[in-house]
Formats: structure tokens, C-alpha cells, sequence
């Protein structure tokens, strides 16, 4: 079978992730990564038996081996990373949030189309058979009309003004690094944007947001979406409808989905994966790639836009509160 | 032991449940039952035990073997009836919302106040013990400190524009019925109301609420508070901190509280109740009344009118959203 070769640009947590689950992704292969630091690069390429280490981001993207690059670095590196990529002729799946404002979506997604060249935002929700197991239970009226959309993500972190979630120059904020999965699950499942939003940011000292509660109306739906590095929430994403609910236990990595009627269970459904779950996202790009495709019909750069444009709503519609 | 001699004004379902729970309260014994129609106060009467049966709410307030009457109508006839109990110079227990408007709470209470009687609302969730429990953990720092709060009362009901739930000229809607739980336990658990108030009304056809969200400012404490008539929700009260949490499975008519820190369940309690959890207020209005007391001093009449500002100010804040 053919495959993708892949190179991997960052050598932190989300590329160890990457590299560990490529292996359960038929049409991918794991060719080279690239770090700042060759040592980095080096060891890691060892522990995942990665052919190529760059010690430097220019000469992984100058490796002519490499068909495709996963952007593996905290999303202020985004735009500028994803477009020398584009621009070295790779293909691209980006970590998420894809960039780190609606204008910064629009240039980046211009300049794929400009280039010709494959961008996908790794939106790897999108791709969890659960999640789709979900949007199939809710499509064929099984908990009847749908009311509520309910997601959290929160985890207690101490504060730390030097770490990245913190870092306004690193472009820090609860919204941008975990809250995206709410919104994100909410318009995966809802099929489009919020009519009307309310929302409540929580400012840090440092000027980002660290938790941030919104209400979504979107038509008859009423989404209650919140993150929060403050303290550990749920994770749970929940559809409730008027006959029944479907829950899925950390919706955000979902391994299962839970559907119930009147109140007992009626069916549930376990993804079985053998990864973390990010092969998903790794085979569905990578057949993308091989079949000549410029985007993924699953996450498509619209979406990714569409996701910037909520969490720029949440954002304005909570500095309109905090006003009033 | 001395007993306060109970009449009961209504035969519903609310008026069973006080009736079935009163033996349970040693200082409390239940004399009369009035209704509109002889034969439900005969049949009530009959089923409890209870010595005197009256044809009209009149005849029960001109019982002289009556000290308190526990009005156990639909809301929109509290204050006429608890005003006819006060100046009848019978200590009340009105059932919950003790009145539609702040203003008629106002009114109510200078009626106490001027007759020199009881008057306490029926805001039982507030003297249930494992309700003492959570703010007991809560305040003794068990959670660390108190990040977020969420209450949910809703369930799945069939639409009937004649029903007291979506009558406009019963005050029909579901703030009023239910949305007070969670805003109840709100104001318990926080002691204090909001400081700044967010809400999005659903509206039935007839034109009252039969969906309700609502984010509560209070401090750096953020609650969400939802009631409806449109789907089956939780109905879990949950104090989320940032060292654990504290769960109230069907917090408005709790029996067990469960505390958790950093994820894990450290204890667990349990109300052993023997009735349906009425006795707890029935018994502490019965003291208060033995004592000469005017008011609770659990649920004084300043509680009541903050819990009626609490829900016309979500109301308010809801016509801004829709406006907006």
C-alpha cells in the first residue's frame, strides 16, 4: 500500500502522540522530524524509529522525502509554521487551533489555495468514531428533538505567569488551548454556528482568559459550553433531547458513546482503537493526501474558520458583558 | 410534647406529600384539612387521619383548633390566601414561590410583620441535611476554594397550553416552578446573591418561560442554573472547586451528598430520612412557632425576597439578551 511519508515538525507532548499512533494508520509513514534542538530531534527520532532527525525546522521542510508535515508546536507558531510548509510544497495537518485569529485563518487559508497545497486543521474529534456514532444516533431522532448541547473541559492547574497557558505572547488562554473542543464539538455535532452567544470570561492576571463560560442559541438549541484552567470539570460532552440523551465521557478523546431513551440505556458503542485515537485524524488526512485531495471533507478550512469566528464571538460577546 | 396543630389549605399533590411526612416531625400534628370541594377535604382527611375536614379554605382559617395553616395551592393564589392566614392570626408556611413578584413578597411580608405573625416559605431543599452538609464542607475549605457551582432542574413534559405549567394566568412557567430549586440553592450554598446576571428565556406559545439558562456572577464564583419543561436534565447540584468537588444527586429533594477530592470520593452522606424530606421543615417552622418566632431563621422572609429578585432579575436580563 502506498503511503504518506511523514515528517513532524516539534518534538513535544502532542508529537510524541503523533508519532505513537501513526502506527496504527495504514496509508502513513513516519519519515523524519525536525526540532529546534538537534539533540531533541535526534532522541526523539530514536525512540520512535524514525528514519531522518533535523536539528532545525528550514531543513525538515527542505527534506525532499517528505511528503506531508504535522505541525506539532503551541498554536502562536502556527501560521508562520504551516506557511513555510506550504510554501516548501508539503502537504499540512496543524495542530489546533489552526491559527490564532479569524484574519490569521483567512492567510492561512489563502495560501494554501494559492499554493495548491493540502491544509488541514488536526481537529482530531472530528474523525472519533464515537463522535460520529453520535451524530448518527442524533441524525436518526433517537433521542428525539435535540434541547441541549452540553461540553466542558477543565483541569486544575496552578497558576504559573512563565507557562504557556498563561503566556499572552504565546497567545495563552483557556478558550484558544482547550476551549476550541467544546465549540469544535458543538458545531460537529450542531452542523453550524450559533445565532446568538453569551459569555463570561474569567481574566487572569496576565491578561488571558483562564475560564470562560458561554451559552450558544442556535435556533431552538441552547449550548452550554465552558473551560477552565480553575478547576477540573466533567469533560463530558452531552446531547439531551426530548426523549432521550446521549453522553459521551471525555468527549474531547472520546472512546465511547452512551444513548439512552426515557432514561435507560439503550445502546452503547466503544471505538476499540488501539492508539490514543489520533490515527483517525492521521489516516482520513493521509488518504486525503493520496488521492490528490487539497482538503478534508471532514474538517474543512471553512470549519476551521467557522471555529476562530466562534471563539472571536465568545470573546467579544464577553467583553460586551463585562462592560454592561 | 407540645405540638402546633397543622390545617392544611389545599388537597393536592403537594398538600399529600405534607401530610404523608408530618409524623415524622415530633412537634408538629396535623388538626385540619380545607379544600373548595367538601369531598376532596373528606376524602383527604379520611386518608390521613386528620380530625376535621372543611368545605372551604374559610372555614379552615375560622378553625380555632387551627395554630398554622401550610398553603398547599398553585402559586398564583399564595399571596391571597396567605394574607386571608395571617389575618385570620394563624402562623403560615406557604408553599414555594411565596409569591410571583418581588413586589407581592413585599407585601406579604409587611402583612406579617404587621399582624405580628409567623410567615416562612416552604423552601424545604434549605433544611435538608445533607444540604447542611455541603455547606458545611464548603466551608470548612473541603473543596478548596469554590470555583464554580451547577444546578439543573428539568424534565420532559408534554406540551398543554391548559396545564398550570404553561398558564399564563397561573403564573405558569418554569422559572417559577422550578427554576427557583437551583436558584435557591444557589443563594444557600453562596450566601449571597449575584453580582451579575446572564439568561437566555425560552418561551412557549402561551407565552411563559419553559426553558430557562442562566450564568450567575457572584464574586469570582460563576453559576449555571437551568431549569426546563422541554427535557429530562440532571437535576444534580454540583460545587466544583479547585481541590475537589461536592455532588447532590436530585439536589432539590436531596438525600445523600458526596465529596470529592482531586477526584477521588473521600466521604459520602446519607440522610436516612424516614419520610419524603418535608419533615425537616415542618419540624423547624413547628420550633419556630413554639418559640414565638416570626420568622426562619433559615429561610427568614429577606431570603424569600432576594430569591424573587434573583428570578425577575433573569427574567430582565433574558429580555435585554433577546433585544440585543
Amino acid at each position: 500500500m502506498k503511503k504518506v511519508r511523514w515528517g513532524i515538525l516539534g518534538a513535544g507532548r502532542i508529537a510524541r502522540q503523533f508519532a505513537a499512533d501513526i502506527r496504527f494508520a495504514p496509508t502513513a509513514g513516519l519519515h523524519a522530524v525536525g526540532a529546534r534542538q538537534g539533540p531533541s530531534a535526534i532522541s526523539f527520532a530514536r525512540e520512535f524509529g524514525i528514519p531522518a532527525a533535523h536539528a532545525s525546522y528550514e531543513a525538515l521542510l527542505s527534506d525532499p522525502d517528505v511528503d506531508a508535515i504535522y505541525v506539532a508546536t503551541p498554536h502562536s507558531f502556527h501560521l508562520e509554521q504551516s506557511l513555510a510548509a506550504l510554501r516548501a510544497g508539503k502537504a499540512v495537518l496543524c495542530e489546533k487551533p489552526l491559527t490564532t485569529s479569524p484574519d490569521d485563518c483567512r492567510a492561512l487559508a489563502r495560501a494554501a489555495h494559492d499554493q495548491d497545497t493540502y491544509l488541514m486543521e488536526a481537529l482530531w474529534t472530528a474523525f472519533l468514531p464515537s463522535i460520529q456514532k453520535a451524530r448518527e444516533w442524533l441524525d436518526d431522532g433517537r433521542i428525539g428533538e435535540l434541547v441541549q448541547l452540553r461540553a466542558d473541559f477543565g483541569f486544575s492547574a496552578a497558576f504559573n505567569p512563565r507557562d504557556r497557558l498563561w503566556n499572552p505572547a504565546l497567545a495563552g488562554g483557556a478558550l484558544l488551548d482547550i476551549g476550541i473542543y467544546p465549540i469544535a464539538f458543538n458545531r460537529l455535532m450542531l452542523g453550524r454556528g450559533p445565532d446568538h452567544i453569551s459569555s463570561i470570561l474569567k481574566m487572569a492576571s496576565t491578561g488571558v482568559d483562564e475560564e470562560v463560560f458561554t451559552m450558544f442559541q442556535t435556533g431552538d438549541i441552547t449550548s452550554l459550553l465552558t473551560c477552565s484552567f480553575k478547576c477540573n470539570l466533567d469533560n463530558t460532552g452531552v446531547l439531551i433531547g426530548t426523549r432521550g440523551r446521549i453522553v459521551l465521557p471525555d468527549f474531547w478523546r472520546s472512546t465511547s458513546a452512551f444513548l439512552y431513551e426515557d432514561g435507560s440505556l439503550i445502546e452503547s458503542f466503544d471505538d476499540q482503537r488501539r492508539g490514543n485515537g489520533f490515527e483517525f485524524e492521521i489516516e482520513a488526512a493521509s488518504r486525503d493526501i493520496l488521492n490528490g485531495r487539497k482538503q478534508s471533507e471532514t474538517v474543512p478550512l471553512s470549519l476551521s474558520l467557522a471555529l476562530q469566528e466562534d471563539m472571536a464571538d465568545v470573546i467579544s460577546a464577553g467583553d460586551a458583558a463585562r462592560a454592561g
